[in-house]
């Protein structure tokens, strides 16, 4: 069998080129006689990859100088926990902002730690929009205001507003970006931290912390070595042995994103993905049904359903797709229906392909 | 450059077999049209793998099934933590044996959580032997008795005697095997958890932990969903996307493992290896010396100094092996000289070459 089109939710379809690489210099590293991933951390040739992945990085998101880059493990879960661990500091209570089945996560693993001030809710709309700024409770002795930039279940995604910036106020911003790190910029100004855990856009067994230096240094006691940012971040992301291979195909990724044109190319091709799918959910007539709205449909995963949610439209949908070469559609199992997941692996050919697939079943199945 | 031995201390040398699977499946894992770390970890060919790995564990360990196998990230040192978060239950003292630098870092972890009490220290030794146990001091108060099986910096490693489980009582035993899990058999009936971080026999990314299932369920209210074994547990270690390619590794490991004749021929073949270093360093004369207690030396780790720690002598050593294609064989940072580290996947003519350089270095520096 060829390669197929792949729109999983993640871990999720990667450039050929970078699997190609990995593959090619999977015996041999650079001369060196040994893959990357039998190689000690201390070795000069491994620490030459790590430090360029992170200067890679650093130059393809733009990131400020006064923002350290931490690689750690755990995935999003692990980080719902660092989060108020490394940010409360002496405050016991933190603002969260809940747009979806993540964001409501994060909420029950801060409340180990803090006293969560839940600032608005989306869950009375089924998570299909955010709620207006003007509904906002932000407590001003919170520690800190959370919000998910990208809810990849619910297919919810957006920018922070200046509306939204003024009910947050002096408040300092952390963001969940798990599932759309890597495919837009990053405003660095508006926030202190952002974290993606095993991001969709590169490799999983990996996690980004990106952190303004100036807030490090507060961890509390009870914070685990592995949990504390600060450590990490005097430690180079090598307190203790790194995911070396998962660091090595992220840096294989970002030599791809600069190579691509950069992040606001990438943005621009992924915005068009995304439109090419919603255009095809739009002019089925209400064959497909995206619940989301519009104003805040994510550009990474696009939920619908066929129909009021057809179970058995849903199944032929799925197997046929798959015998046009168009793999993993299937909705999370708590949401159910139809999810197309456009990360920046996934080509524009595979969109328009998957585009013209729905057009053709909505045509044979609408009677 | 054709492939080198590596004697590098973790992550390390790989069957080569290991690798020239995951090479051959990097851009279509068994016909599915995807690399294995593109695919969702939902998917039929994801779990499938996933569940074969920890089966095939099991089998080569001869894992008993009241023993969970739990697929974790943050290397041993999240694992540090781990322990006392999941085993002190209401109890607020355990006991730490510390026989070298990585003891000696699971004692200051532990610390966060609760009161150590310090069994006994090989410090006074400089950590070249495991103190006596008629020395050890075990508090029956404590809510679990902690040692490591190898300490990889030192070259120390042992299994209980009977004269020290006598001294342990019945205090539930943990084990850190980082650094030797997969090269011996383990007795599981004498422990209650045993956990390996980015073990140095299979891939780095990925922890396992062995757990007694009468032990779970008492993690405490602070404890991260992360580092939480039971939650783990109950989720067959997919409670969030868990690192799938070292997982795959793993896999490809254990499958060798089995293919090899298994843990009981593996053994047999690191005690050879092992012999044959020690061999070299014996017939020196003193030209090798290695500090460590002869009943207490690792087949995983030999360290040895030049004369009394010869500097220009450890630096001609070091060039002229990776001439004679040998790398990785500088010492610990913290300890110095000569380390050469044996894991599974050298092979066995890798210790006859260097112990024939070994030789060969010695005679002609010993003037």
């Amino acid at each position: 069998m060829e390669r197929v089109y792949n729109f999983s939710p993640g871990p999720a379809m990667a450039p050929l080129e970078v699997l190609e690489t990995a593959q090619r210099e999977m015996l041999n590293y650079h001369g060196t006689g040994m893959s990357i991933m039998e190689m000690s951390h201390r070795s000069k040739p491994y620490e030459a990859m790590h430090n360029k992945a992170i200067a890679d990085l650093r130059q393809v998101m733009r990131i400020p100088d006064n923002f350290k880059i931490l690689m750690m493990q755990g995935g999003g879960t692990l980080q719902f926990a660092c989060v108020p661990l490394n940010l409360l500091g002496d405050k016991k209570k933190a603002n969260y902002l809940v747009t979806g089945a993540w964001s409501e996560k994060s909420v029950s693993e801060a409340s180990r730690f803090c006293t969560v001030n839940l600032v608005a809710s989306g869950k009375d709309t089924k998570y299909t929009t955010v709620p207006d700024p003007s509904t906002w409770n932000v407590d001003p002795e919170g520690a800190y205001f959370y919000y998910a930039a990208n809810e990849t279940m619910h297919g919810v995604e957006f920018e922070l507003t200046d509306e939204m910036l003024a009910k947050i106020g002096d408040q300092p911003i952390v963001v969940d970006t798990c599932s759309n790190f890597l495919s837009r910029p990053i405003h660095w100004n508006k926030i202190v931290a952002m974290f993606a855990g095993a991001p969709k856009n590169a490799s999983s067994g990996i996690s980004f912390v990106i952190v303004r230096e100036d807030v490090l240094g507060h961890a509390l006691k009870i914070t685990p070595t592995q949990c504390d940012w600060t450590i990490c971040a005097a430690n180079n992301s090598m307190y203790n042995t790194p995911p070396c291979f998962s660091i090595y195909m992220c840096g294989l990724y970002f030599e791809w994103m600069i190579k691509s044109g950069g992040i606001d190319v990438l943005h621009e091709i992924s915005k068009r993905k995304a439109a090419i799918i919603y255009d095809a959910v739009n002019a089925s007539n209400g064959f497909y049904n995206c619940a989301v709205n519009p104003k805040f449909r994510s550009n990474m995963n696009v939920p619908f359903f066929i129909k009021d949610g057809d179970k058995n439209l849903e199944k032929s949908f799925l197997e046929e797709a798959e015998k046009a070469g168009l793999y993993t559609l299937s909705g999370h199992r708590f949401v159910g229906g139809i999810r197309v997941s456009l990360y920046n692996g996934v080509p524009i050919e595979g969109a328009v392909k998957l585009a013209e697939f729905m057009m053709e079943f909505c045509k044979n199945n609408s009677n």
